[in-house]
């Protein structure tokens, strides 16, 4: 039978439900009603951007919160549709069948059923740890990529240009080349709506500031631009009558009542083209979530549960499953206006999810003139702000393996598309690791004089011996990097023509793996023939173990196996 | 204008040729004429299981071991047809043609072209060292499945049974289904054939031995088993008639002529069809020859180099794609006899070819007799010879993973077919590695009573202090375990309630990526949250340099980098 403490792990509403007080209600009501506020407009603009009808995006904004509520680690994670999940949704889906479709709709909430099985089953064998296999260059250069396809992507609806799905730089040229068919309209409503956006973004939360207006007051305010933009641009169309008389396109008629019960498709050929995508939205929406939840919890000292939140994801997304949903996960913008609005538990995402479904019981009539141009200013905004350049100037400057990965990642998602672009990715930065560690640093010690240690004489000031060469590789010895080694040896051999005996300190050797292990017993013999004792030191705990067990150490000659660098240079008469 | 040491750096015929010797020449005689008598049944055989006819095999036995004579870096290695690079010849041109037609051959041709192309490129642009990728088990793995799929492959002929083309298993199935169909003349021929090479091969040398037979005579009598069955079999099947009379199938006319000039195909179709097979020989024929020149080279204290190993492989498949051969690579058993025979120089490889030019020009009517069952039971004993249970066995012992990635391999050659299997079997030992890199040995440090020195507290008799926590991490930081990382630090945290100070060492650090970098970064403000001071000591020469030069150190306190664990200790007060 499992104990409270066991119970709450896993359901963790369990433990904060407990103590909850009147004082933490006041502060999620705030912070799940300023969510709320920020997610209609982009549930609706997600599913467009999705493919999806606008209802979709918001069924998928309701029971999945809940469940996050619920089973969630981070309590001020903001869960629901987001950009990237959004356009893999529409990237894959549109494979396979037409946007605006049943089949599409159904398709989509098949894959999140997918999603949720395998961020449930990751979860519960723990091995969350997979995702940091998706490093932070690869993921900055996958959204940089990313966000100018879905920006572009928009194009179209901000234009007023019926432009079909096609490349991203083809949209471009035939926007261009169709530049007579905008409708200045519509590109006044996407226009203007960017403004407004840009102008709360940026300049208006300093402006609250210093008139003084407190932070209660000034996040509500300064997040409320896209409802903002959603009212003033509906009214608009509908007085002035602008789809009728001038064409601007509009949302239409959205359905109202609770999300429909639905049921993925159980097909295994449906599953088997969709599990790729499945995959892949699986690690980026966790890898986006748990980024930003780890981020937040750390500031208020708290931890998230990487399995956990795997689990929590995944509970959400089966439930939009069957919800009439698609793919949610943890976005970044409203996580941390649920922070910055003070949200204390998971009970904020509970609010959110019930405001939305009051949204879609009363509301939805209200959509009917809602502008696409409008919905489109919105999704652009978002993603264009995810661009993060910062990343690549720093590694640039740091560690230019990274910066490569990053650009290779970037390039791959434009050209290759966004679900191949972030495989090419994690191969690459995987690969450029197995690359440098083929090659690794090799370091001729010397002693620090009147000290027992021995450091690189290319750095330090220290005396050799010219009877003794010893060096240091700092690196694990391995079959892609032996044979490095290997030639290495044989060319200090022709540099030290007197060299009576070969050191090499394994202080940076964390594993010796079959391959290398050969390569060291054929060294040893190479160099006897030449009359050269080759000796190894500093072996850690763990290799020499093994060492041991297969008798190496004994075939090696205990005499030629020391504890340090020091211990064998006195023992060889050099110190 | 290249200086006479780059010319025979580059053409080592110029280097030995120089101070060729009358008693090199007797030596290099017998040499070449052992391997010419090993080598002319293998060719024939070889373009047998090539899918080839078989002056094919021979007219790759003529130019291509003169090229490499003139060009290669080891003296003794026995270039020419293979059984594995037969089989990758069979399994990728059986794809795009008919065995037996004309297109088949010019198409084997093409392959060897294109395999020429990347070996002398790879040399040329000295990335030689990128085959160290293929690890010695994964190897091991290869070859043997590679040898069971050859073996099996040849059930057909030594059954006297017409078996189609097909997986590996159902080979086995169709024989036993189809065992009414044996022709036991057929059979009788190969099985006796089976026993009298198995004889040589594992009896008669330690039996000459004994009887004191010096090896000058010993070596070419051993070696001669598969030439005196040929003789023997061909002259049995001519006399009893055993091809009309019972159906014995046999080798048929073989022109006679010096090998004709050839173009292989020019057309990016056909070069993109047969490109990954080519980049697939390319390695594994390098890997196979480098690996024998290698081992033959050090027994003689001489060394070969790996980029102009490649160029010379290169030429000599070049070499075979215009004169109608194909494929060729160093033969391990090929090389042991030139080797043990006393070749020595690249010489002997030059007069097997000159041996193997007068067999194409008048011995070619011999071969019309020869039984296919015969050179079924060549192969046979060949391979699976090359069946390697050892590399298994040790690794099993010494490291679970090289024989985790032994086993993938073998049974990915098996079931995904030769070619995946190679690709599968690098990936799974790079994939292990990382996994390996990604949960690294973390030890709790302590000091050595007296002394300076800081060892693992599970190993050594070592001191503490409470308010100072030493760790070293034994691997290199980067975005596959910095989490990995980061949670061990929580855990020892919550472990050891009254720390202040936390000190990494960094001896077995070789890098810090961009991602690990962050995470040592929001490491240090969370533990300075919690009133823990961050300390890293030890940092090496190179990661020191990188973190310098982004402002990092400075950043993270001079006061929190020590040289050594012992001044972090003493400047902590706890030492």
């Amino acid at each position: 039978m499992p104990t409270n403490a066991t119970l709450s792990r896993y359901i963790p509403i369990l433990a904060w439900g407990r103590h909850y007080q009147r004082s933490d209600l006041t502060a999620d009501l705030l912070a799940g009603a300023v969510v709320a506020i920020m997610l209609v407009p982009q549930g609706v603009a997600y599913a467009m951007l999705a493919g999806l009808p606008p209802q979709v995006g918001l069924y998928a904004s309701i029971l999945p919160l809940i469940m996050y509520g619920i089973f969630g680690t981070s309590r001020t994670l903001g869960v629901g549709p987001v950009a990237i999940v959004s356009i893999l949704v529409a990237s894959s889906v549109g494979e396979l069948a037409e946007m605006g479709t049943a089949d599409y709709v159904q398709l989509a909430l098949t894959l999140a059923f997918l999603v949720g099985v395998i961020q449930v089953g990751m979860g519960l064998l723990r091995v969350g740890f997979l995702v940091n296999f998706l490093s932070h260059p690869v993921l900055a250069g996958f959204v940089n990529g990313a966000a100018l396809i879905i920006g572009f992507s928009q194009l179209g609806y901000l234009l007023g240009i019926d432009i079909p799905r096609m490349e991203f730089a083809e949209t471009v040229a035939y926007a261009v080349t169709h530049a007579s068919e905008i409708n200045f309209v519509t590109l006044a409503i996407g226009a203007l709506s960017i403004g407004v956006l840009l102008y709360f973004k940026v300049v208006l939360g300093g402006q609250l500031e210093r008139a003084g207006v407190p932070s209660a007051i000034a996040i509500p305010l300064t997040k409320s631009a896209p409802l903002l933009i959603v009212l003033l641009g509906t009214t608009a169309v509908f007085l002035f009558d602008l789809h009728d008389a001038v064409g601007v396109d509009i949302v239409g008629a959205v359905p109202a009542g609770l999300p429909p019960l639905t049921m993925p498709t159980m097909e295994l050929d449906t599953w088997s083209s969709l599990l790729p995508t499945a995959f892949i939205i699986s690690f980026v929406g966790f890898v986006e979530s748990i980024s930003i939840a780890k981020s937040l919890a750390r500031k208020r000292r708290r931890r998230v549960h990487a399995n956990q939140e795997l689990v929590a994801l995944g509970i959400s997304n089966l439930s939009a499953a069957v919800t009439g949903g698609y793919s949610v996960t943890g976005s970044f913008s409203r996580s941390v206006v649920n922070y910055d609005a003070g949200a204390k538990t998971g009970m904020a995402s509970i609010i959110t999810a019930v405001i939305i479904a009051f949204t879609v019981l009363f509301l939805t009539p209200l959509f009917y003139y809602l502008p696409k141009s409008l919905l489109a200013a919105i999704i652009m905004v978002a993603v264009f702000g995810l661009i993060d350049i910062k990343t690549f100037q720093f590694s640039w400057k740091y560690n230019k393996e990274d910066a490569f990965s990053m650009i290779i990642t970037f390039f791959a998602v434009l050209f290759l598309g966004i679900e191949k672009g972030v495989l090419v990715g994690v191969g690459t930065a995987l690969l450029l690791f197995i690359l440098h560690t083929s090659r690794p640093h090799i370091a001729i010690l010397g002693r620090l004089p009147n000290r027992d240690i021995y450091l690189n004489v290319a750095r330090y000031e220290v005396t050799t011996c010219d009877r003794v060469l010893a060096i240091r590789i700092d690196q694990s010895l391995y079959f892609a990097n032996i044979a490095y080694l290997e030639n290495a040896v044989y060319q200090l051999r022709a540099d030290c023509p007197r060299m009576q005996h070969f050191i090499m300190s394994c202080t940076a050797v964390n594993s010796i793996d079959t391959s290398a292990l050969e390569t060291l017993e054929s060294l040893q013999t190479s160099l006897a023939e030449v009359g050269i004792t080759f000796h190894l030191t500093a072996l850690k705990g763990p290799v020499q173990d093994r060492l041991k067990r297969i008798g190496f150490i004994k075939r090696f000659g205990v005499d030629h196996v020391h504890k340090t660098t020091h211990e064998a240079m006195v023992f060889l008469g050099c110190a």
